[in-house]
């Protein structure tokens, strides 16, 4: 019996060259994460101009995170100095590893887009849909090469916000989950694979819950913009962004978990859940209504309330880190 | 003319005495968070044993608070020295500035011990009650001084998260609103007076429109217990906890604000809107499939778990703290 040849020793496997198709917001969030982790990024938009302005912001961006001590300064000026702008589809997404759809939210333009990256792209790639909640299995529809095509979206802003949802079409390739969910892992996200395809993914249900019901309590007066987005940050996401609401409920009741504080509360969560907003629809003048007073609280400077909210957000990442002992690193906690 | 004399200076208002009714989790984290800040805290159960456990505990809570950055130590310790169990509703109340009602969620038994504090309480007390849904007009009903009374609902853990709802009945004086506001700020709380009663307040019903999501998705088999712990946390928390919802929708498309971003995804929340979770109840075997689910993702080691979240939440407070800029100091942001 002979011994078996060493493997050989390979090095980490070099970064993937990624297509960034679309450079909407979603889009540059996306070219900006990869970017401050060094990677080759091209970024295309049929929207010339469109492009032009996202590869100013993709590194103003990409400095943001080295300022806000979330990038390594060296690794971030080396992928911008990678990242290109694209002038033709073919251009950007014959060559790349991953290609990352992230236009508009709209099932006919993603699913003619997704036919043309399937003739496009080279076999090997993996094709992802930004989409924050159309199935994979309709978006593909119409491709040969299926079983590299999944859903896999990022919360905005997308460099910050570490939490992915992977969720594959019916026809999807485990593989293919595995690979974009090793990708994420090493651009620092925490992907989160769905075992089906249901409306809105998981975040955008949570979401669409939470939304609908801060519209209605401000659409009725029970609160204003200002006292609603207050109390949601300083309360329930505080305790949340802690510990999930599954956990949150099993430590609310002392030693006795779940089963008790059930006990305790059931009965009030089943008449509130009697007593929620049910409609599914928003009016044009609900919409103006909404529209004027979220203005009205926070007024036109997004640029300068966009930059606290990132500040925010760095602030958390750095405390969720800090705060972990060894062993919860350990388990990716 | 003579000159008018001068205005006595007066030092700042000495601390209310508290008096706690209901040494459960929320009672002890009121009384934690007001020995924690040096004021002189008296807690009374009609359990025996739960008083007498609750000091124990309390006394621990707010050394916690201290291990964690969130009191001073000399305060803290002479709040501990303060502390007292009562022996009965009469010995506690009739000497208290505030009196805050936490014993369990039931509008009989909260209506006959607000009976009972209506008459033994001095008529400059105010009254609040921790429910966290049921409205202090119908818990007040039968109360003959009705102006002092109010709801005054944190959340748990009670000195770890800041957020405190104020929702007076229909009764209540705006200043008793005022007092009880302006204690709780001095006592570190944020907090927001709703314009009127509703179920659940507004953390009950953001609360039950999440958990009901969440329990589906769970349920159904889309994700598990752990996996939408974890998406919940590090995604749509993460973002409100820094912004709150309108205000990142508001954010979420660029410079043109919360009407460019509902004209691309306003679609997409009213088809979500129109497939949530519609029940209203859990049934026994729901609650035995969750119950054993939450399990076993979380086993029992809750002291640990607890002290791992109130780490983080604790972290989450000092990252707001270090992120603002003195302008937003100022503005209370």
């Amino acid at each position: 019996m002979t011994a078996p040849l060493p493997s050989r020793v390979s090095g980490p496997a070099p970064n993937p060259r990624l297509a960034v198709i679309g450079a909407g917001a979603i889009g540059r969030g996306w070219a900006a994460l990869a970017a401050a982790h060094g990677w080759a990024v091209t970024i295309f938009d049929t929207d010339v101009a469109a492009g032009d302005a996202a590869m100013v912001e993709i590194a103003a961006r990409v400095r943001a995170l080295v300022a806000l001590g979330r990038a390594g300064q060296d690794v971030a000026e080396a992928g911008i100095a990678a990242l290109q702008g694209g002038t033709s589809l073919l251009q950007v997404v014959g060559n790349a590893d991953w290609v990352i759809e992230s236009i508009k939210e709209d099932l006919g333009q993603k699913q003619r887009l997704f036919e043309n990256l399937d003739s496009l792209a080279k076999h090997a790639a993996v094709i992802s849909s930004s989409s924050s909640g159309l199935p994979m299995t309709e978006i593909g529809s119409r491709c040969r090469d299926q079983k590299r095509l999944l859903v896999v979206h990022p919360l905005n802003p997308p460099e910050l916000i570490p939490l992915v949802e992977v969720v594959p079409g019916k026809f999807t390739a485990p593989q293919t989950v595995d690979m974009a969910s090793s990708w994420l892992r090493s651009l620092g996200r925490i992907p989160i694979a769905l075992q089906r395809e249901v409306p809105g993914n998981v975040v955008g249900r949570i979401a669409a819950a939470v939304y609908r019901e801060c519209i209605d309590l401000v659409l009725t007066g029970v609160v204003d913009v200002d006292q609603i987005d207050r109390a949601v940050s300083l309360g329930p996401s505080l305790g949340w962004a802690a510990a999930g609401p599954h956990l949150t409920y099993h430590l609310g009741a002392g030693e006795r978990g779940l089963s008790a504080f059930l006990q305790g509360l059931l009965q009030s969560f089943e008449a509130w859940w009697g007593s929620l907003a049910q409609w599914t629809k928003l009016e044009p003048e609900q919409v103006k209504a909404l529209t004027s007073q979220v203005e009205k609280s926070y007024g036109k400077k997004l640029d300068q309330i966009r930059e606290a909210r990132d500040r925010r957000l760095a602030s958390f990442l750095k405390a969720l880190e800090t705060s972990r002992r060894p062993s919860e690193v350990a388990r990716g906690k």
